[in-house]
């Protein structure tokens, strides 16, 4: 069983730039980060892009859909910036009903200290290998359906809407 | 929907004593990798034992087994060395046919650099919540059934016998 | 012998902001730093303020020489943004000639991976207890005199004007 | 000015092997180490050994002496264990007297979370910059002459003997 992985970026993949003081996206850090989870997995990845979600546009969205109608797998796993994760999960639902997808981000970086990224990467690839056809939010190490979860901001973490 | 976490030991937990250059156990480190992870997930901790798996005897096993008889929860994750967790789901199996237990662990210790500990806890809570009631180990991203992995010791990775 | 560390702010103690994903700062971890570091050295620590350098005014490098200026330990060091790292040593110097001052900073925030401030922590405190009195800058593993250093804002590094 | 690095081993550089779990010795960190605090002093580097202090014989001592006398550099730096860290330091005493020389280490692996490593290192480039020639140990942000230093084993630090 292969897993499809796409990287679009957010806080997952920011880098510290110490000539500016400025986050910033450089490499991806998925392939090392499963890499320190001694993940064995059969996982193929590829980048469709590097940026924060709060700069997604709807074409950003259509070459997500795009990449995720047509690649053979049919278990998807996307790492994206948290804050717009649901409306992208909306996107691909409308397109997508036979197909396993799960979306994952992280609140912290991976390169700093503390960061959830690795646990959630964790959590997103075991549910993508469990959970029914459909469209997902896995963060806070709980699965959310689409259409059924929101990001709290003032608190940091998602929530079922009812 | 409420999860216990049973902890026994093994690698996860091991610390460095910087006074005599040995690896040690203190205490656990997996609420503060539950709280690194943003875990949200209700989970009720208890730690069993504190020792190295090569060390657990079937006494060991007995109050493992008997834990998991009796706590309400019928999703349950076990942190345990991974030297011997096959022997000890094995010994579940016999005993536990009416809930979800999840055994999982570490190649390398929590508080070293690139542990893959927190994407194996990840990963267990994942499962723990989806997989339909049996005894399964989580490592290396996967799930197996307590009947069908051995630990291949060369590689330090876990693989189904067939 | 006692030392006085004056912690100003800078790259050294920025935080990263989970909610709205930008730096900030919030307590010093040089505590923290010097107990990673085993220090045995009496250091007495007192904030001064928590700031970005870029945005320090004549007025707060009035209180820092200040502060130097009225403490009773004669090895003083400073934590301090290394954007005007120079112009405050300058300050310094122009008031203070009977002490031995170092100041010191990092590149990268010490909570991210890769930092350099704990390298810079260890040889600052090195040398406020070897060099004459004098106001210096100890960036890179190296000590400048305070008329005689630049930022290399292209490098990201300390160099020497002539 | 250039600085001779020679490294001996110790803890500062011990790994976690995940197929045995024991503690071993590959490559040295230190290269890594000084890359971290963006070290731009110009330093040499030579791997002398790479050995737990405690099996260091009087003949590993002889050529540590002898690449002490024969290198080029009158600065030396030598990371090493810290059970035998004194009598290495008696040894090279009594054979150099023209060069500074101030052997460092690590209670804690610095591929260990909260290791004094990176610390240490930075003390001890900035120490040999500074001291007047002689034998010195530079640990616990430290510097202590050669025969006036003892290791503290019950509480991890050195110690002036006096």
């Amino acid at each position: 069983m292969q897993i499809r992985l796409f990287i679009t970026g957010g806080t997952f993949d920011k880098e510290y730039n110490e000539l500016n003081g400025k986050l910033f996206f450089e490499d991806t850090h998925v392939p090392e980060m499963l890499e320190s989870g001694r993940c064995k997995v059969d996982v193929n990845i590829r980048t469709l892009m590097m940026i924060d979600s709060l700069e997604m546009s709807d074409e950003d969205r259509k070459i997500i859909a795009h990449n995720c109608v047509h690649c053979e797998e049919d278990k998807i796993v996307i790492t994206h910036g948290t804050d717009t994760m649901v409306e992208t999960a909306r996107i691909l639902a409308e397109k997508i009903q036979d197909k396993t997808i799960v979306i994952t981000g992280a609140m912290i970086p991976y390169k700093f200290g503390s960061s959830d990224g690795l646990f959630n990467l964790g959590a997103a690839l075991a549910f993508v290998q469990t959970l029914p056809k459909g469209v997902y939010i896995s963060m806070n190490g709980k699965y959310f359906h689409w259409n059924n979860v929101r990001k709290n901001k003032e608190l940091g973490l998602f929530e079922e809407m009812l």
